[in-house]
C-alpha cells in the first residue's frame, strides 16, 4: 500500500501477499513470483513479504517483550491480506527455512495466529524435472494445520525453470506463461470465493 | 574439542554433534537433548551446535565470498563429527526453521555437502501426546536425501514432555530416562557400525 | 437409503458416507466410526462403505469392460454423498491399503473421478500415544490432490484407543466421547457450508 | 528359484525380490522393472512378487488360522530375499494400495515381520514430469519404520515414462537405460554391503 492511496481506494482492493521461498538475487522462484504477480488483475494490490529479514523464531522474543519489528510487520501483513501466494524452490527435498520461519512466526503468540482461513496458492519451482513437487507437498502440512485454505486443484509445479527464463531472469517461455496465467486465474477465483 | 586436549586424545574419541531444534531458554527439547547427551559413554566427545546463530541461507553469501563465519564453523562441525543427534520440537506439524536452515547450509556449496554418510539419531518431543511424530518424520525427508544414515529402529517420540521435567527443566521421569538411555545405546551402536 | 424411503424424503437428508480403514471384527477404528456416526444429527443418512470387498485396483478391469460390481457400487456411493467420514488406523506409519485402494478406484476412469469437491472429516486412531497422526497426515496427500475438502481444524487423533472401549468394543470413555461429538459438530457445519 | 537348481547352486546366489506397484498388462512400471531386472549380474536370482494376488490385509485371517496361502508365500519370499527392488507408479500423489497391502502383510503377525534389515532400492515412474517423486517419498515412510534399508543416494525417478518405451512396452531410450543401469549397480553394491 503506497502512501498516496486513500483508504477508500485501498479498501476496494484485494490484497495479495506474495511469500517467496528464496531471496538470492537471481532466484528462479523470484522470477516466477514476479511474473505471477504481474498477471493479477488490476483490482489486486500485491505486496512481497521480506521473509529474509525475519530473525529466526524463538518464543523468548515474544515472552520478553522484545518482539522484532520485522515480525510485527510480517504478522500485520498476513493479517490484512485477502490471499497468499507462496512461490517456493525445493532445497533437499523440502521447502526452505525462510518459509518455515515465516509460518511459525505468524502462528504465534499462542492464540494469535493470523493464518486461519486465508485462501492461498502455492507454486513450486526447480531447475530439475520434478518441479519442486516434494517441497510443494511438504509445505502443505504446516499450512493446512494452521487452517490456511490452499487451492487444491490445479497444482502448479514449474520444472526446468532455468530454461524458461532469459538472461535478465524474466520468464519468456510462452507455454509456462500460459500455465501460470491459468493458475493465477484459478487463484483469483479461489480468493473471491472466500 | 577444548584447546587443552592434544590431537591424539581427540582422535580416540567419538565426536557427537547435537543439533537442537529450539533455542528458547526453557526449551523442552533442550532439556531432553542435555539428558540424552549426559548418558553417552565417556568415549564420546559431545558438542552442541549453535544453530540459532546461523544467518538464513542465501546462496549469494557463498557466491559473493561473504560466507558467514558461523556457517563455516557449522560446516566444519558436521564434517568432523562421527555421529549426529537431532532433538526437535514440533511446530505446526513440522520441524523448526532453525533445523532446515542448518541442513541447507551444510549441504552447500554444490558438491561440498558435509552430510553424506553420517550416522544420526532423531528424538522428537512435544507437550502433547503425539510426541512430535510429524516433525520427526518430516525431518527424515531432507536428511535421507543428503544420505544421512538415520537410525530407523527404535524411533524416539517424547510425549507430554513438560510433565517429565522438574522446575529447573531437568528430566526427572524415570520411565522417560530409561527410554532415552535405551535409545542412546542403540545410537552408540549405530555410530560404531559406520 | 432403504427401499421404503421416498425420493422426496431422501432428498432432504444429508448423506454421509463412512470410510473405515479396518475391517477386522474387533477393529478399534470400527468402534470409533460407529460412535462418531451415532452422534450425527437426525437429518443425516449414514452409510458404511464395504471397502474390504473392493478388488485391488487394476486399470485393465475398466479398460476390458470387466469393472467389478463392487467398484461400481462404491463409485456411486461416493458420487451421491454429501460428506465423507474417514476413520483410519495407522499401519506401519501410514494408512491401510484398503483406503488407498478405495481412493484410487473412485478416482478413475480418467476424467470420471467422483471425489472432487466433497467435504470430508478424518479421524485417526491408534492403541499407542501418537493417535495415528502419521496415518492421518499421509492420507491427506492423495485426498487433497483429488480436491476432497478435508476439514482442517480441528484435527482428530484418538490415542490409546483400546483403553477407551469396553469389552463389547463400545466407546465408553466420556472425555473421548465429548471430543468426538465436538469433532462431528464441526464436520456437520463443514458439510453444510459446502 | 526353479526346481532344477540344487540347493548348493541357489545358496551362492543373491536373491532379489522385485515388488512392482502395478499389474495392468501394459504397466509402465512393469516395463521398467523388467529392464532393471535384466541388467542385474548373473549372480543374482530374480523373482517377481505377485502382489496382486494378495487378499486385502485383515488381521482376522491370521488370528483365525485362515491365513491365505498367497500371504504365506509372499512372507517367505521376503524372508529369504537378500535385496528388494520396489518399482512403483504414482497414483493420486502417493503409491498404490497393492504395495501398502504387501508391506502390511509381511509386517505381521506382530513380532514376525520379515522386513527388518533388508537392503532395498526404489524406482518410481510416471508418464508426467515429476517421475513419481511423491509416490517414491511416501513409500519410504512405512518401509523405514519396518527397518528396511533403502538406498538413499542416488534416487531414481523415471519421468515421461511412456515416451521411453516402444510399442511392445520395452525400454528403448538409451539415456534412461544408462541411468537405470547405474542405479542397479549402486543397488548391487548396497546389497553386497549388508
Amino acid at each position: 500500500m503506497t502512501g498516496t492511496e486513500t483508504r477508500a481506494e485501498t479498501d476496494s482492493k484485494t490484497r495479495i501477499l506474495v511469500l517467496p521461498g528464496s531471496f538470492r538475487r537471481q532466484s528462479f522462484s523470484g522470477s516466477i513470483a514476479r511474473y505471477a504477480a504481474s498477471v493479477l488483475p488490476e483490482a489486486c494490490e500485491v505486496e512481497f513479504a521480506a521473509l529474509d529479514e525475519l530473525p529466526l523464531f524463538n518464543q523468548d522474543f515474544d515472552d520478553d517483550g522484545t518482539t522484532p519489528a520485522s515480525w510485527k510487520t510480517f504478522r500485520a501483513q498476513v493479517a490484512v491480506s485477502d490471499g497468499l501466494l507462496f512461490v517456493t524452490p525445493e532445497y533437499n527435498r523440502s521447502f526452505p527455512a525462510v518459509l518455515k520461519n515465516a509460518i511459525d512466526i505468524a502462528s504465534r503468540p499462542p492464540g494469535e495466529s493470523v493464518w486461519a482461513g486465508k485462501p492461498a496458492a502455492l507454486i513450486s519451482t526447480s531447475p530439475g524435472r520434478i518441479g519442486g513437487a516434494l517441497s510443494n507437498q511438504h509445505l502443505r502440512q504446516p499450512l493446512s494445520f494452521l487452517n490456511v485454505r490452499i487451492l487444491l486443484q490445479p497444482e502448479m509445479y514449474v520444472s526446468d525453470v532455468a530454461a524458461l527464463l532469459n538472461s535478465e531472469g524474466e520468464l519468456v517461455d510462452e507455454a509456462a506463461k500460459r500455465r501460470i496465467e491459468g493458475y493465477m486465474s484459478a487463484f483469483v477465483a479461489w480468493v473471491a470465493a472466500h
